[in-house]
């Protein structure tokens, strides 16, 4: 039974990027056989952020219509590093960490995807037994002329950087990995088109059906601005509290929301059309608008509405009213004179170093008992119950 | 004990064209310590020519003091084929035809190299169980864009002709021969220096003493212009017969002369010099001197003064004197009416296809019982010992 148009367009319309051919995706969508989806990942980065569940909603939208995800643990591309979209090289991991960081990838991954319908495989499957007759055949196929035309390969090769053999690798690798999965459809983001693209290729090649290319727009990092991404630490994390991720929304600035709210929420686009105008004509606060998202995202990341209303309940009480939070960490005080403020400031674990919290307390964002921090001295009279406060939301209370 | 001078200049003056580094290779020779002396074969080209026997020559004055070769069945790189001086990509051979070829090879090589002093070792010795993981530390060490100044690579690359990316995998297998057989010192033509150096350059990232690079010169071809080579055309081959062997010297421009005694004989600097002084000013016939030459090659390819000088006897009777050789080879002529000349010519042997002969014909360059054919007709009257002859040096005699 062919799907219907709403369908259709909930698929293919709304937070997709490009499908590589379009046509050819969409009508092995309605021939209904299901369809092996394709999604690698790479363990040296086993964190998940909200810009990686644009595409897991995308897969499980299309579990919902009985198709099936291929998750590829990436053990060996890992082993070489992707410099997609990079400058420098990885360096490589063990085997230890490839297997812990595999198990934190796939306890976020099954928030968002239906682990029934979904099958594991590690590419050590096929790549432990790979014979260099078999690399030899694998690059055959390829010029190095043709890698050379990925963007950032190109812009490094033109700048004189250096680009080791092994990376030309990488792209094959993975198109590999289609080719033993036989591979119906791969996602990615936008940013991983020429790898997908290498991957349909490769499968024609070698005389299967070529898959399709299904990418993903990029989701903005929470500063509005480029890529979400934890090296540039504007993540919202699948695994942060919930607390942070709400008050992280909370931060977008006003530009970022629309395509927030259309690239992770299900809000039905006439009520985006509506919000934007409602927004431009100054008939609704963008603070409203924004605590929707807030509450919409935290709900998507934990996977309970509970969650996030206690978020929002937080946030309004502890960011909108100053009031400190009703579960407030304690610290117990060792005995003996307290220690200087900076120090007392690590190891309360409100300040990461002892030059941060000299800052901090420079900037005048360290409170104790109530008053502002002037100095770093030992603070006189700590009492039982005093709080300690760096900024708006981190809060230590001191036992003794 | 450390080598006389005149040994010192044999080794590293005569037929040499590089030596990387030579204070280096020439401090190693000196200290006596038996060195190991990587020659590595394309068994996709098995036919030797004397522009091969350059560096066989110095193999085997390097295994009179005491040194070892070790020869290297290339089993391996032969499954891609090098692009070295060529622009298009070799293709693939089957594992009976390596086979066969090594043999080929082995048994022309052995006419000019020491077998006792040789080790014999393939590829598959390592290559047969290397894994991707291999590969992936193999290629992780050179840059594409170091491999992107070889000047073969480079040329294709600016002309925007394609390079597979198994062609960058030949320096680094050819490299890591050296690595797996411990490499003192690799052999090979000027046209081999990018690779030669890859090796030294691998041994020294995997913590061995880097080998040096024994580089000879090229030797010109009979057209006195390019590389000696088999695909040119204008190659001595070492198993063609010997009368063969000795005209194609005789039929090298003068300005090589000088070269090849240089190159592949032994006569002394001193000769060659006078030599050279008495061509100029006319006081020799460059003939004379060839006739020497042609001599030399023919006792160095087949290691037989008796072949050498049949082979001139020969030359000077057939070619010079223009009689029929002693030993004409015969054909018996079937019985009915005799067919056209031309079809006569290729049953015979004499021409290689009907065109060819028809084009012979043309040209005059046919005599049948001593007289020149004008038209491809049936000869008439042939009778029993008649002599077919096409151009100065082919011949058959007919039986009916």
């Amino acid at each position: 039974m062919p799907l219907d148009q709403a369908t259709l367009d909930k698929i293919t319309r709304r937070a997709v990027a490009e499908i590589v051919p379009e046509g050819e995706f969409i009508q092995r969508l309605q021939e209904g056989r299901p369809l092996r989806l394709k999604m690698g990942f790479d363990p040296s980065r086993p964190d998940l952020t909200l810009g990686h569940v644009v595409g897991l909603r995308k897969l499980r939208q299309l579990q919902e219509l009985g198709h099936k995800v291929i998750l590829i643990v990436g053990d060996w591309t890992a082993q070489i590093g992707d410099p997609s979209g990079r400058s420098t090289q990885r360096t490589m991991l063990s085997a230890d960490e490839v297997k812990q960081n595999a198990q934190t990838y796939m306890r976020q991954f099954f928030r968002f995807v239906d682990r029934e319908k979904t099958e594991v495989v590690w590419q050590s499957e096929w790549f432990g037994k790979f014979t260099l007759e078999d690399v030899i055949r694998l690059t055959a196929k390829f010029t190095v002329g043709q890698f050379l035309q990925r963007e950032d390969f190109r812009k490094r090769f033109d700048a004189g950087n250096p680009i080791a053999i092994t990376e030309l690798l990488y792209p094959l690798l993975q198109a590999y990995d289609s080719v033993a999965i036989k591979s119906d459809v791969e996602f990615g983001g936008t940013d991983q088109k020429f790898n997908l693209l290498v991957g349909r290729d490769l499968q024609e090649k070698m005389g299967q059906r070529p898959q399709q290319c299904f990418m993903v727009p990029i989701l903005v990092g929470t500063d509005g601005v480029t890529k979400m991404s934890k090296s540039m630490g504007n993540f919202i994390a699948v695994e942060e509290p919930p607390e942070t991720q709400y008050g992280k929304v909370m931060s977008l600035p006003d530009t970022a929301i629309l395509n927030y709210y259309e690239l992770v929420t299900d809000v039905p686009e006439a009520e985006l059309v509506e919000m934007q105008r409602a927004i431009a004509y100054g008939e609704v606060n963008p603070m409203t608008v924004k605590k929707r998202l807030a509450f919409e995202v935290v709900k998507l990341l934990n996977g309970s509405e509970h969650t996030a209303r206690q978020a929002a309940d937080t946030f309004e009480r502890v960011v909108q009213r100053k009031e400190a939070p009703e579960e407030i960490p304690t610290y117990k005080l060792p005995s003996g004179p307290a220690p200087r403020l900076s120090k007392l400031l690590v190891d309360t674990g409100l300040a990461p170093s002892v030059s941060e919290a000299r800052r901090l307390i420079n900037q005048k964002a360290v409170e104790v008992a109530g008053a502002i921090a002037t100095a770093d001295e030992p603070p006189a009279g700590l009492k039982d119950g005093d709080v300690i406060r760096v900024g708006k939301r981190r809060w230590v209370r001191v036992e003794r």
